[in-house]
């Protein structure tokens, strides 16, 4: 089976890691715009060989696993150059845009546009690891677009993976990921840039920093060109929740200027709850 | 030795399990105001036994370990019942009340202001683990005012903890801890708040979260009735801090706002910093 991944870094590169592992007879394919990354890839064994989009109608699946304005602008050149039996899927963390792009796209019964809920904060083809996708979500949206042996065929590649499946509309994907994934990444981004610009006068700053400040800030860690087209092409729904999230933190800021720490307590435990509907998940 | 832990969580319990472990003949007494905790204490090995205020002559050492608020209306009087030999310190976010307090109380001599920075987002007895100080730092305030003997007892027992010790003055350590440590938890308090309000209408949408958001909201998972004094005793600089995450938040959702996708994506680039801030550190 020939896999095609374009753009080999967290996503693409772990997911051809364990594809190589658990499907038979697998030739992993690398196509990137970064050459020393594909060449990197090459030598951690992620990828067998370099390809071109020219190779493309040789492959039974394309793993498109590049920043979502890439993929927008890649999409269509690949669907036109895939064979009659291959299948295309994009990973990337917005999916109407895709989906409208593509609607009258020739080929889109072969196209699924898909979102793995999986990752770490590193990004290139070093931060390719086993197993990212074992026990996690990936969500698969506008199914019934993607003709059904293709639709057999991906499923069938991602129960290899350990994936669990939601199926889901695009705009529904779009407005509920902007709260459970964009927005922390903003929530973790602005945390750190506010102790990095009180740092500028307090050197020691960070030696007080714990756990507790670590994992809260671990998303500022992530990657600037994967992120900044993904709150563009999310702008509206990523406004709306930074802006629900900004008032909630200002209503907390009002109660404590004004003592209020019956309120204060009562806000904190109302969202202990948190608690219970993590441990559910999943 | 003998050992007293008022008030059996998380930093109490986890101190005195590792202290079993690491100083000779150690007996640990039990203080809590929760019965039940007592109790669970001493099933779970923890403690040795349960003790009152009244037997606090015995001490060598006396680790205050209550909410912040309990701490001042607690220490005058703990402090009243010791020994001569006895050193007594307390583990909690703030130091400059504390300190405030007790500098003109005829034992402050017997008295180290401490701040380990560790733990856990959990709380109570059950929540005591073995090894949660190795490797963290313990930040001690007015070290100056500790009799010289005691100090030199502390700074073994914090040894035997395998804790790093850093010395401050009260009003630095307030003010510091504010943006590594007390913004992070409404940050993360807030963050959980918006999420589990917009999932009143949508119930799916924890189906999405993934580790990216698991992480950024550990910290709602912490205990009101520990946050609620801290937040109170700390207002000022929290407040502060606070308004500049908000400021923060507000410019970046103006970027957004204007499609700013370059100032979007520099402003993430120039946080990225924090990687290697987090790397050096420690």
């Amino acid at each position: 089976m020939k896999i095609f991944v374009i753009g080999i870094g967290l996503i693409g590169g772990s997911m051809v890691l364990d594809l190589k592992q658990t499907v038979l007879n697998t030739q992993i394919f690398g196509i990137d715009a970064n050459e020393a990354h594909l060449d990197e890839a090459l030598q951690l064994g992620i990828i067998d060989q370099k390809a071109t989009l020219t190779d493309l109608h040789q492959a039974d699946f394309v793993i498109v696993a590049v920043p979502v304005d890439a993929a927008l602008k890649l999409l269509p050149e690949i669907l036109e150059k895939i064979g009659d039996e291959t299948l295309v899927f994009d990973v990337g963390s917005t999916k109407l845009p895709i989906c409208e792009l593509l609607e009258n796209h020739p080929k889109r019964r072969h196209f699924m546009a898909t979102h793995p809920i999986a990752g770490t904060e590193f990004s290139g083809p070093k931060a390719a690891i086993t197993g990212l996708f074992r026990g996690k979500t990936n969500i698969i949206c506008e199914v019934e677009k993607t003709t059904f042996k293709l639709q057999e065929k991906a499923l069938d590649l991602f129960q290899k993976l350990g994936m669990r499946i939601r199926y889901m509309n695009a705009k529904s994907h779009d407005k509920h990921i902007a709260y459970v994934s964009h927005l922390s990444h903003i929530s973790s981004f602005m945390l750190g840039k506010t102790v990095i610009d009180k740092e500028k006068d307090e050197q020691d700053i960070f030696d007080m920093a714990g756990s507790g400040f670590e994992s809260t800030v671990r998303l500022a860690k992530s990657s600037p060109a994967m992120w900044t087209p993904i709150f563009s092409q999310n702008k509206k729904q990523v406004v709306k929740c930074l802006s629900e999230y900004i008032n909630n933190l200002s209503h907390f800021k009002e109660l404590l200027e004004s003592d209020d720490y019956e309120a204060i307590f009562n806000e904190m435990k109302n969202t202990n709850r948190i608690k219970e509907i993590l441990s559910m998940k999943g």
